[in-house]
Order: structure tokens, then C-alpha cells, then sequence
């Protein structure tokens, strides 16, 4: 799906442009346009990036081919930077990161991306409805808005991710199974995944608040640094995070360890109380002595020492702090 | 709750000054206003803020919204000041950290914050019991008041953690339970909510006492790094902290493989003793020379046996240093 | 083996050139001339560095002698490169790097290397065949296609690696075996292999991308920051794969405690329930009552009480959760 | 106690010198006054600090409050040094910092100190008996001398925490008990605590070797960077033995991992051979053929099979590694 | 023992010329002197460095006090370097360091040792026979040659531990007891110890390579890069070294572990497999009905639940994956 808008000088908000008119538009140096290539093929794409917008071949490979970590890149006719949404499943635990590529130019600002991204989604819809605003302040501050939205979505991410542990940890604690560990161990890896992305992505939002891109006013690096600081803030809830997986694992083992611990101990008192009376009616029952027993004194003494000796190991061990 | 202090370039006090007289005391130049926002709505404060103060949109959204890292921005009419105070449970060993947002202007000071803060409390009574001296010195000079007890408080809280850590380590030596193990994790959690809040905190520090701030006073540059200093004490306390912490998860770990290992040699050393003898018993017991014995002999041979191949079995595995 | 392509500076692209014409191709600064030395003995390349093409001796022993990490030198007569390639048995998990030394001069690329490095034999095909092209656009040119073939056989090595680890997690949570800790182990080794590489590989490529080279246009710089974009998703990638073997060999650790303990609780359970039905047989086996039994009573007792009391120690020790 | 030694310009070494006449002592721009303040109340000291040599009261306050870690401050009239003699109990591996305070000035030098500090003590009776020596190098030379002892001191501290690990790790080899544990903790925490000052310690002397410091000849920076040296040889030999006491740990959980291992074989074994031999007595026991045995065969076959069982099963598990 | 060899201006080598002579020789600015002080008392080396070569007390006294961690100073009238060479028991894995001290002047070189070092021997003999070629050009070259070659003896040493590193991986996974462990731990000190002299060391030629040095001839620094590439290099190594020992520590551990849990799982079966039966055998043998048996049909009941039983026991933990 390919969709524009477009804000011309005089103040006028379209929807659709048609390709054709792209390049007449775009000589309007006051207008904002703004182009969302949604899951299209790279080989529509291509033509349309290289000749009407006269992007660097090698700019557009970086944004047509996956697999990138967030950068900035600045080429003569546009600024590239790649960014990365995030979905997660809570129930699996399952985090997927979503690549955007975007083409920021002095009077347009192009999007695309191989999935659906809610943020922009919502920015689209808001920059419809509430006319002229959005697109009025320039692409600059179209981008500022694309990327507070697209960063505003990690943050319940981490939060999904934060209560998860918790969940993990009190199951940790109360009725660890290998399916707990298994869940750690997926909470591990989403966070991996997460940290992959951010900060390549905090260091994009830095030099987009500190260095001097042609298409970006001055004046709006205010606002990208406010996304930094987003940003550096979710740096910091990632590595808390990982360490408090790190910090389950370890209590996973510690757990176990302890509860194995208590089994054991439970073994070892049934066969401390149990091993000594066995034999000793083993003993008696040799019938050494003839049947029936010879004397009561024999049969007492048997009952007798069955219950004084498991009864004299058990408190001998504990004595002795075996137990 | 709204609470002002007003100390007037004639050098008198004054305090619950309305609002509808900020803007007049603000012209005097020479005075210094203490607005102290308590638990407010923001929107009750967000007009104030804006009207009164003129201080920049984004800082306001910046200090009504929660969540921040400790941080510091330079606004045209005001420097920000993002802090965190400290609160602990020992017994609980919960720490929860309060954020007081700052706005320091030529002649006024902004604290503003959504729980209590027992160092802000302090220092209000101290101010206005301890006639003209602290405001006299100028709104920077408050400021450093106020900074300095609120870290003064985060000393005791570590000091509570590290006689928590001591107390656990004891008991990790000595009676290691989930509950321990639940415990040292507890403490993991909190230092990691101090680190969180510290390092950034000292940063924002080290910038009062090395940058320019239109309001600051170079000549009290020296007090801010008095704090600086103070908080990289904390910080370094922090790590190590950090460090007994995993030690004391590490030792958990190995006193329960000990004690294992200790109820595993018991029951071996039990087993050792009965099996065989119990199968002695059970092999007489046979009759198979009928009943009674046979022979004395037999009758001896039985019972010596019953006490020389256990003690024999025991002596053999201690010897192999098996037990 | 010895191959050679030289395309002049009228554009004609010949193979083979014999030996003794180097030198005088050499003298033609319009054209290109490729040399790769495959397999050949240091003995016979020497010589020839040295004297036709006035490489530093230096540079030459670093060329002919194994085992560099990878780095770039600036000497007067030419850029020696040096890279690894890298190749890998995804069955058992081993993975060998292939050195391979470059010298870049104003006309000519030289390539060494000891064993046969598909990437070279990819570019030397796609060279010859596709006239003219390659080796037109100068040496340097030349070596950014050769540098961005090596690179990009990186990427299935490493996503090769990271399935591996896929299926080990999986086996570690399912039946983990010795077998399966010696391949996370043999994971690990390939992965610290990679990254012994990667590291300065990527370093190699920065300077080529940032720094002043004599025989390197400007403006083909943009390319080589490509290639070194291309090794720091890499690196990045390495990294995380080296955590996630972290996190596999911790989780082996885990899986292998919980499944001790379920062993535990299953021959806890067995004793608990046998033990004590154990000792009654042989209690009421000692006969002291006459046989056959003296009454109906006695033979109920005995055999309710081996119903109950197991049923009861372990309804018991359930209750006080120990099993 | 405060005790003083004076070295006038001419020449001529006095002690004792009272509190009155220091203000006119330290008019002789080439004489040097050293003043140690020994174990001496705060509220002594301050008014003679403050009033007499002129020093900064935040410098004060840093100098008599506890719990610094080492710092150097430049202030007008002096240089504020505080470092930390070491102190250690081989035994109970219990180590103490303690705390020395030092102002350097162009002619005198003031130590402070809560506990006596043994490198003090040498250098002042060596300073005494040496006549005219030490102190007529000036004060800057008389900072190197303290400071130089009072490093000298850490490095039988660390020698003996090196012998204290060497002996745990054996410990750990041969009887690792819960006190072994309790021991390496131990090593742990003092090493934690020498680091902690170490580490700061050495970053003052490297300003003192490299900075411009208004009281410090630049010629003798080079005896700073001497100190400055050894410092750093002992941050290499603290990481080296925390290195060494992580291992100790790690070989701690090892070896009872081991020992678990082994008594655990013996108890199988012992199992494996009486289970199945204490069944056939029961079974062979149960007369069901009558009494005595039936025939030799019988018995026979049973006492064949109480051997050959056992140790047929011993021999298969042998076989298939399980033992 | 005191060796000398000199070479004159005039390209003439001489052997074992006297103390008394060297101050003349030394005179002759284009000659070079080597003087090695191998295993020689420090009062009977420090008047001649002192007097004839001039060289700064500290210097000397750095040089003949043990315990360095390699460094270079740079004096008025030498270059102090000082270096550690390396030796190694491959059996014990006990490895030591040897320093080496040395000093560069305008026309000599010294070397000073406690122990014998291999790779000065080799450079005194090469010295010696290939006449006049390794002293003609000049003292810089000589300590290039020198550093060199105790550089070069590295690497061996670090093959001789990868090596055992690899046997000690072997035995981990085959059958490791605690003397393996042992081993494991060896690897790690020896490791631990060639670290903490290879980064310094490292640093020294970097420093030699990159920065001015009054007597060494600026065309001569790349022969150091030589040797500061193969320091990196072994760095390298060394570091992926000690992430094997930890590897192999941490699958020690794990092997362990496994194996506890094979013979926890054959213990649980033979008594999975007896306890029933035992108990049946002690039940039927109650003889509750009278002797011989009472009927055939009782014995056939209690043979075949003999056999279902403990089958079904089995096959049910089976089923529950219990085993």
C-alpha cells in the first residue's frame, strides 16, 4: 500500500496524491509531503525513490534490504534514518522489533516498512483528522512526532516485560518447574532483542539532537532530545531488567538446590528411623531362640530397642547438627 | 497543598504569600520566592507554572509527568532540576524513591513533588523558624540546601541495606531458607533502585558544580561539588554493596551444596551400617538348617559376622576417603 | 597457484599476464592489475613483492607469515590489508578463519592466502566474465568488492551458529546430555573465534571509511562505511549469541538440578511409602505370637497399619510440603 | 595529642613548639612546620585550622568528618590530601582503613588522624633523630615521604591476603567446610574494602604527578609518580586476587559438587549390591517349600544367585557407565 | 656474571672489555656498548650505573628492586624500559616471570636480570658470531632485537597452555575428579599472571612506537609496531584463553552435576525396583496362614505380583517421565 499526504504552502491538506504529480508537488518548497510505503515490494519502490526523489542508490539498498541496526545517515538529498518498532506477546513472551525506514527531505518525508507499525498508524490518522496542524510545522517536526510515537511504544513493552518477571520470580520461588526456567529464559532473550535495538536508536536520537542536519531546524532539537531522554531512560530500565533476570536464574538454582536439600533430608530421616528398627526385627525374627518367643524378657527388649534406637540416632544426629 | 516563602531584598519574611501577588514580589529583583507544589493536581499547577513563571511548555510537561531519571536542563527562563529522594523498609527491605521536580529562576525556587519530603519538610521549618539566613543567600544557595539533605538521606537508607546484607549473610551461614534467599533478592532490588537513581543524580551534580547556569553563582560551584563528592561516596558504597550482595546469593548457593552434602554422607553412613547387616539378618533367618539353629556356631557365627562387615564396610569406604 | 587480470587503461581486461610483464603493465597508471597468489609457497612470492612492486619488506613478512589478527598498515608503496574469511561445519560446530593478505597499490591489488577462499574465487569469476567492469572502476573499487564478498559470508556463518544454539536450547530443555554441553561448549569457541576476528576486522573497515589513504578515492569512502555498517550489525549479533550461550550453559545447569530433584522426590516418595510397610512385615513376621497367627485381630492390625501409616507419612509430609 | 616539629630556615630543628607561637613561625617563609593532630576532639582543632594557618572551612569540615574516600582539593591557602593507612588482621582477615587528613601549605604540612597510624609514627621519629633532613627538603618533599610510607604499608597487607587465598584454595581442595566458605567471604570483603580506597588513592597521586599544584616544587613530581607507580601495581594485584578468590568460590561449589558425586556412588553401589541379595533371603525365607529346605538344590540355586546377581548388576551398570 | 660486548665506530666487535674501560669506550659516540648484569648483587651494579653511566638514582633504584609491572621511563640520560620474560612448566602449568631491566642510552645498552633469560642468551650469541651486524646498527636496534625475541618466547607458552587447556576440556568431559578441577584452577592463576605482564608490556611498545624517545631513532619505530602487533595479538589470545577456563570451570560443573544425576536415576531404580518386592517377600513370609503354604494359588499370587509390581512401578515413572 502506498499513501500520501500532503499540506501544501498555502495552508490545504490532500490526501492520495497520485504518483504522477509527486514531482510538481515537491517543487512547492513550502509544502509537506509525507509518503508511507506500507509492505510493498522493493522493486516498485526503488524507481519511485531514486527518480522522483533523487535519493543515493546506496540509501536506498540500506532501506530496501532488512536486517539493520537503527542508524542515521546523512546523504545530499535526504536524511536516512532507521528505526525499529516493537511488538511483544506477553502469554509467549515472544518480542519481534519492526524495521522503519524513513527519507527525511526538506519538504517531504518518506516511511517505509515491511509490517504494520501502530505508531504510525496513529500518526497518520491524527495528522488527517486534526487538519493542518501536524504537517504545517514542517517535515522536521513530522519526524520529531514519528519517532516520540514510535518510542512512546517500547515503554509498555517493558513495563509487560517487568511484570512478567515478577510473575516468574514469585513462581520461582513458590513452584519452580522446567517451564519457569524456560520462561526466564525467553524473558532473557526479548530483552537481548530490545537492547539490540535501543541503543543504536538512543544514539540515532543523539545526534539528531546535537548535530546539524540540513533539514532540521535548530530550533526542533529541543524536541529530539527530549525523545533521548526517553530513550536513555528505557536504556536503564533494560538493564535493570536483564539483571533482575540474571538475579532469577541464579534463584532458580538456588531454589532447587534448596529444595532438593529438603528432600533429602527427608530420605535420610525415614531411613534413620526406619534402616535400624528393620533390621532389628529382621534380627529377632532368626528365631534363634525357638518359637514361640523363649521369654517376654526377649520380646521386650526387642519392642524396647525398636523404639530407643531409631529414636537415639535421630536425636544423636541432631545433636550433632547432621539433621 | 501550596506553601510559599517570600524573603524581600529588605531582608523580611514573609510566608503563604497568594497567588495573585507572585507576579508582584517576582519584580523584586533582589527577593527570592519558594513555591513548594505538595501533592497537587497538575493541572492546578501546570497555569502557575506557565503564566506566572513563563517557564517553557516541554519543562513543565517534563516535571508534571512521573518517571523520571534524575536529570538537568538549561531553559531560557529556568534551569530544571530533576532529583529523586529515598525511602526504606528495613524491615521489608522495599525502597521506594520520590521524585521532587526543581525550577530555579534569578529570584525564585520551584520545588514540586507527589509524596512527602521529609528533606524538604526540614528544610522549610529550618528556613522560616532560622529567620533570613538561608533565603538571604540567594534562590542557588536554597537550592544547594535543599539538594544537599536530600542526598544526606540516602546514607542511612545504604547504611540499612549494608547491616541488612550483614544480617543476611549471617543467616545465610547459618540456617539458609527460601525465605533467606527471598530476602538477599529483595536487597538486590533495591540496590538496584538506588544505583538507578544515583548515577544519573550524580551527574546532574557534577554539572552544577562544572557548567555555567545563568543563576548560579560560580562562586557556589564549590558547594555543588561538596554534594558531587557526597554522592560519588554513595555511589562507590552502591557498588560495593552490590558486590556482598551477589557474594551472599554465591555463598546461598554453596552452604545448601554443603549441607547436601552433609545429610548425603548421613544417609550413606546409615546405609552402609543396616543394608548389610539386614541382609545378614534376612540370610540366617532363612532356616535352612533348621529350627532352632542348628549350632551355636552358626548362631556366632551370625552375630560376629552382623558386627564385623559393617564396621569393616565403614572402615573400607573412610579409609578410600569415600565417607 | 598464480592468476593475474589486467585491465588497461584502454579498457581491455586480459588474463595471465606472465610474470615478466608486470613490471611493464605496471608502468601504464590508467590501468588495473589483480594478482592473487593461491596456495603458493612464501619463497616464490617474495621475491616478487619486493622487486616489482617495491613492497616494504616488513609489510612483506607480515604478509607471508599466519596468525595476524586483522589490520590495515600505511606504507609508502602501498596499503597492506589484512582480513579473514571464515568458514563453517554446522554438523560439528567448528569453525576455521582463513587469513587473507591484500596489497593495495595506486594500480594493482595483490590477494595471498594458504587455502582456497570461495569469496576471492566468486569476484575473480564475476571479474573475468563481466567484462571490464569491475576492474574499471581503479584497484580500489576492486578492493571493496572483494572486502564486501568476505564480510558478507559472515552472515550465514553466524546465522548458521545462532540456529545451532536454537536447537541446543531446545535439546537442553528436553534431554539434556553430556553431548549436548560439549556442543554448547564447541558453540562457545566457534563464537569466541568470530569474535577474535570481527573486532578488529571492523576496525580495519572504520579507518578505511574515515581516514586519508593514498591510494583510495575520497569519495569511495561511503562504500567502505558500508562494509563496516554491514561488521557492526556483526559484532552486535556475536555478542548477543555469546549471551545467549551464556544463558544455554546456565539453563544446562538449571534443567539438570530440577531433574535431580524430581529423581529425589521419586525415590523419597518410594522409601517413604516402602520403609515403614517394610519394617511391619518384618515386625509382625518375628512370630512371637505363635503360628499360624494367634488371632484374626492381629492379622487385621498388620494389615491396616501397613495400608495406614505409609498412606499417613506421606499424607503427612505433603502437608508440611515436603514432597 | 598534637605534636609539631619545626625546621627554621637556618637550620635548626625544634619539637613541642606551642600553639601561640605558630602564627609567628610560620612568618619564616623558609622554615617548615609539621603539626600532627593525633586522636585529638574536632572542636579542638577547627579553631586553630581556621584562624591560625588560614584554611577553608568546607576544607575543615571535609578534613574532620569521617568516611571520606581519597581526594585531592585545590584550595587557596592549601591543599587538602586525604588518603587511608591500612590496617590487617591475618587471622580473622579482618582489614580497617584509616583515615589521615593532610594539608600541605607553602611551609607547613598538618596531619589529622582518629586512630594512631603506624607510617606517622616512623616518619615523625625518623624526621626527629635525622636531624634537619627530612624537613629541610620542604614540605612538599615531606608530603612525598608520609605519602610514600603510607603506601608502602599496603603491600604486606595484600602479601598476606595472598597467602590467606593460597591456603583457602587448599583448604578448598582438600576439606572444604561451611567455615572454609565463611573464610573466603572473608578474603572477599577485604578486598572489596582495600579497592575501594586503592582505586582513588592512586588517581591522587596522578594529579600530584602530572597536576600544577601551587605548594609542589614540579621537580619533585617525579616522587609522586614514583608513589603513583606503586599504586598501580597494587590496583593490578587487588583485580588479580579478587580474580583469584571468584575462583576459589566457583572450585568451592566444584569440589562439594564432587564430594556429593562420590558419596552418592558409594550409596548406589552399597544399594546395588544389598537390595537385590536382601530380597532373595526374604523371598527364599518365605519357606514356602517347607522346612528345612526342600532339597540342597534350593538352596544352592539360592545362595549362586545371591552372588551372581549382585555382581552381575554391579558389572552391567559398570558396563553401561552408569558407575 | 658481568658480560660486555662492544662495537666501535670503526666497525671492530670486542668481547669482556673491563669496568675501568668503559668510561673511555663510551666516549666513542658512533661505538656501541652492551652490558649485561646477569644474577649479580644489586650494591655491586648500582656504583657503576650510577658513576659511569649517570644514570638518575630513582632509576637505578626501580631497576634492581624487584617486583615491577613493566614500564618505560624517560630519563635525562637513558631510557629505563622494564620488560618480563616468560617461563613455563607444561606439566605443573606453573608459570613464571622474569624481569628484565633495561637501559638505553645514546651508544650502549644495559640489561639487567636475577635469573637466567633464555632469549637474552640467544641475542648474546647471535651477537657474538654474526659479527658486527646486530651491534653496527646501533643501540635502538639492539633493544628492538632484544624486545623482540623475549616477546617471541610468548608465544610458545601460550600454546603450551591452549594445549592443555584442550587436555584439561577432554578430561573434564571423560572423568573429572578434583585433580582436574585442580588443574583447571592452575590454568586460570598462570593466566591471570602472563595478563597482568602482557597489558603493561603492551603499553611500553605502543609507547616506544608512537611517542619520541631522545635515543631512539624515529625510523626505527615501526620495527616496535612489530613487536606491539604481536603483543596485541597475544592480548587477544590471553583473553580468549581465560574465556575457556571459565567455560571449562563452568562445564566442570555441569558434568558433575549430570553425572550426580545418572546415578541418583540408577540408585531410584533399583529401589524402585527392590523396595516392592522386599516388602512383598517380608509379607507373604509373614506366614499368616500357616507353613508350608496354604495353597498354590496364594504362592502363585505372590510370585507374579513380585514381578507386576515393581514392573508396573517402573514402567508407570516411565510414563510420567519420572526416570
Amino acid at each position: 500500500m502506498i499513501r500520501t499526504l500532503y499540506h501544501n504552502s498555502k495552508g490545504s491538506l490532500t490526501t492520495d496524491v497520485p504518483t504522477t504529480h509527486w514531482r510538481t508537488v515537491l517543487r512547492d518548497e513550502g509544502g509537506v509531503l509525507w509518503v508511507d510505503f506500507a509492505e510493498e515490494p522493493p522493486d516498485k519502490i526503488e524507481p519511485l525513490l531514486r527518480d522522483i526523489f533523487n535519493l543515493h542508490p546506496l540509501a536506498i539498498d540500506d532501506a530496501l534490504v532488512e536486517l539493520h541496526i537503527p542508524k542515521i545517515d546523512n546523504w545530499d538529498t535526504s536524511v536516512y534514518i532507521g528505526v525499529h518498532a516493537v511488538e511483544f506477546e506477553p502469554d509467549s513472551l515472544e518480542l519481534r522489533t519492526r524495521e522503519v525506514d524513513i527519507f527525511l527531505g526538506r519538504n517531504f518525508l518518506i516511511t517505509h516498512h515491511r509490517h504494520p507499525i501502530p505508531a504510525i498508524d496513529r500518526l497518520w490518522k491524527n495528522s488527517q483528522s486534526n487538519q493542518h496542524q501536524r504537517l504545517a510545522r514542517g517535515a522536521d517536526h513530522l519526524l520529531y512526532d514519528l519517532l516520540d510515537l514510535v518510542v512512546a511504544d517500547y515503554m509498555p513493552v517493558l513495563d509487560a516485560l517487568d511484570e512478567a518477571l515478577d510473575r516468574l520470580e514469585d513462581e520461582t520461588f513458590a513452584r519452580p518447574t522446567t517451564l519457569t526456567l524456560n520462561k526466564i529464559f525467553g524473558a532473557k532473550r526479548a530483552l537481548l532483542r530490545v537492547r539490540r535495538i535501543i541503543t543504536p536508536q538512543r544514539e540515532v536520537l543523539n545526534r539528531l539532537a546535537r548535530d546539524d542536519y540540513p533539514f532540521i531546524d535548530p530550533k526542533d532539537r529541543v524536541y529530539f532530545r527530549d525523545v533521548y531522554d526517553h530513550l536513555v531512560r528505557l536504556t536503564d530500565l533494560t538493564e535493570s531488567l536483564r539483571d533482575l533476570v540474571g538475579g532469577t536464574m541464579d534463584t532458580y538454582l538456588s531454589v532447587i538446590a534448596n529444595r532438593t536439600n529438603d528432600v533429602m533430608k527427608l530420605l535420610t530421616v525415614v531411613s534413620v528411623l526406619f534402616m535400624p528398627i528393620s533390621f532389628l526385627s529382621g534380627f529377632f525374627g532368626m528365631n534363634f531362640l525357638g518359637l514361640p518367643f523363649g521369654s517376654n524378657a526377649l520380646l521386650i527388649t526387642a519392642i524396647v530397642s525398636m523404639v530407643v534406637i531409631p529414636v537415639g540416632m535421630f536425636a544423636w544426629f541432631r545433636y550433632r547438627r547432621w539433621l
